[in-house]
């Protein structure tokens, strides 16, 4: 259970979208008082019949109880879905087979409400890890939550830890001449002691998409959105990714990957799956910047993308940046202790518009004034050509602030 | 150039240790002017004919002009050496054609001064990055260099950035029941805005070894010394450890790795290096604790050091010793991180005597208040047993302060 004051609005929040309701889907939440303060900290989301959903989970060797068990009910290429079941104040990671009972549990408690299979149920948590989940807070409340009613905000906010501005995302798309909805919510890494850094998505759309478009078409995206945005470089146990399709629209089903008529959903997904990990960014622990970094003339892009991921991830880089700083140096160190094929005297740094080094050295019309007048800009834009191929990467992150470190270390005195 | 107040001594700083003079080598200090502040930024080191040397550099992607010219010289089997001159305020690093011949112009000059061929002198440079090195500093120095004598502390002082303290270390050996003395000195990670955060290590020994002899020697060892310590994970352009052999101990040579007669000298080496590189650690920026963290039960040595580097790399967990807090949820999150076979529910985590959890879930006899005690000691043990195998590895960290944020990030307004 956690405490403190509210942590201040992050001054790189954006407004919560409007969204509409998503035919097919419902929405309710409840408290179980998984948190002292008076605030939701459970969702319910229920699906109509014929909903199928795609998922992608933590890469962490350590899944929680609920990863492991929406592993198990979707499988490999997706699967039916009739309710999501979301807690917040406890990760129920780490818990050994009474986690997973108790996850059993809340499932069982919600597909009885709901005449469903448990296996229908799919689940998250995030909060505390190490604690064992105790689902008879939760339990009593799913027959409430089975008849209750809330619109996105609240179910922002009821999946919310240390979140300082709720997550959401609204697109629509044309699919087959029919209009379709995508509608998606996140919580990100606000973390409070000793809660994780856990990232939870999940998107609906009453598009009717088969089970394993759908699983293709998330992991597909994944890599340029959830996996392109960075924090610390730590990740949680109970990280989760869910796309639910409802098929409510009326739109044609689509049931290939190769579909033509995807093209306009394949956009807007990727585009709501974008939305909620750029906002993660934005309300990074401690953020003061929000910096998009782009890597190009890399061997290949899985190089491109380490190189990238070298320098958002660089704790000397990310407090140049909350220092206003344009360091480059530190770009260059970050470049090379990702052990990539590099240049070095090729290499290129810009900081959006400014050039910092060009041929691997010092720009000849390196401008310092312009330069420190760009970096106090909230939003930063890093360049950097390594000089060996044609490959590039983009990658976001945020600055490494002091507090961070309060965030993370001074709850205890 | 840097300037500032200079930084608290570190409160985990330990004393320098008497240091004899090595016979055949000699020592000069001088000041360059890198720095405002009236200290000295040169050192020389001369060395008796016959000296050999051993060199480990960076593997960062982007070396210095000063590491490009010590490998040159040296080789992959080491080399012979009569000087090694060091300068800290420029690193010479990312400075194309023009820095390789500054360097070369340094080399040249000490070799004039010493009557030996310009390839003889090694070169180290730490400070800022992306500035030229003005030898026109250094060069009409070298004379009185050549001829100066300076004390081990002095030489210490010299090579030091923001390092809080000096760092030396002694140890003798009996090589063929002769004795002979290793004396080594470091500069850690201490950083000023722009500088990077150079490693740079000097070990000087009167024992006879030959070149590959040593070389070997050192190889095998800085992968549990210097490479087993970590502050932020970030890497230098410009890392140097060099080991010096002058000989003129009269003890026996040295000339197979395989001769017994070594076994003493080994464990000398071995020592001085790994007391090196824990100052490092006891220096680390903002370090307000000294954390050894030992993985055990992993499948293979190579595992158990890149699951120890995600645990003492976390900038969760480094927050988590910052705040005191016996976090092992966090230690759980960086091993899985790791992406290494371990087995979540054989897992156990302890901290110093107190187990936190054991078969992947919290322990019987958890105990918060012992625990919380445990968490306020300036040196901390950590040891986590993933349950796969019977590898192990060690590694050595600091915590990650607001003050390590405020070092590196609020030298600009």
């Amino acid at each position: 259970m956690s405490s403190g004051a509210p942590l201040p609005v992050s001054p790189l929040a954006v407004p919560f979208p409007a969204m509409p309701a998503i035919p097919g889907v419902e929405l309710a939440v409840a408290r179980a008082g998984f948190y002292a303060a008076d605030r939701p900290d459970l969702l319910l989301m229920r699906f109509a019949p014929g909903t199928v959903c795609a998922g992608v989970f933590t890469r962490h060797g350590v899944g929680s109880a609920p990863v492991d068990w929406c592993k198990a009910q979707l499988g490999p290429e997706g699967g039916a879905a009739r309710a999501l079941l979301v807690n917040a104040g406890c990760a129920n990671s780490f818990t050994g087979a009474p986690g997973a009972e108790a996850a059993e549990r809340c499932a069982a408690s919600v597909a009885r409400e709901l005449g469903c299979a448990p296996g229908r149920v799919l689940l998250a948590s995030t909060g505390v890890i190490g604690v064992l989940l105790d689902d008879a807070r939760i339990t009593p409340l799913t027959g409430a939550l089975a008849k209750g009613a809330a619109d996105w905000r609240d179910a922002a906010r009821a999946i919310s830890t240390t979140d300082t501005f709720p997550k959401g995302a609204y697109a629509e798309a044309r699919v087959a001449g029919e209009t379709v909805r995508l509608a998606g919510i996140a919580k990100g890494s606000g973390m409070v002691a000793p809660d994780m850094a856990t990232i939870l998505a999940f998107v609906v759309t009453d598009a009717a998409i088969a089970a394993p478009v759908l699983q293709s078409l998330v992991r597909a995206y994944v890599g340029r959105t959830f996996n392109a945005v960075t924090v610390d470089g730590d990740r949680s146990t109970n990280d989760t990714l869910l796309v639910f399709a409802t098929g409510a629209s009326g739109a044609a089903p689509i049931t290939r990957l190769s579909d033509p008529r995807l093209a306009d959903f394949r956009a807007g997904l990727e585009a709501v799956m974008l939305d909620l990990a750029l906002q993660l960014v934005r309300d990074g622990e401690g953020a003061s910047k929000f910096v998009k970094i782009t890597v190009t003339g890399a061997k290949s892009p899985a190089s491109a993308r380490r190189i990238a991921r070298s320098i958002a991830e660089s704790p000397l880089v990310k407090t140049a940046f909350a220092g206003e700083d344009a360091n480059w140096g530190r770009i260059v160190m970050a470049v090379g202790k990702a052990d990539e094929p590099v240049d070095r005297d090729q290499m290129s740094v810009r900081f959006g518009p400014l050039t910092a080094a060009k041929d691997g050295r010092v720009a000849s019309d390196y401008d310092e004034a312009a330069m420190s007048a760009y970096m106090k800009n909230a939003e930063l834009e890093v360049g950097v050509d390594v000089g060996v191929g044609k490959a590039q990467a983009v990658m976001w992150t945020c600055d490494l602030t002091k507090q961070y470190v309060a965030i993370n270390g001074d709850y205890r005195s």
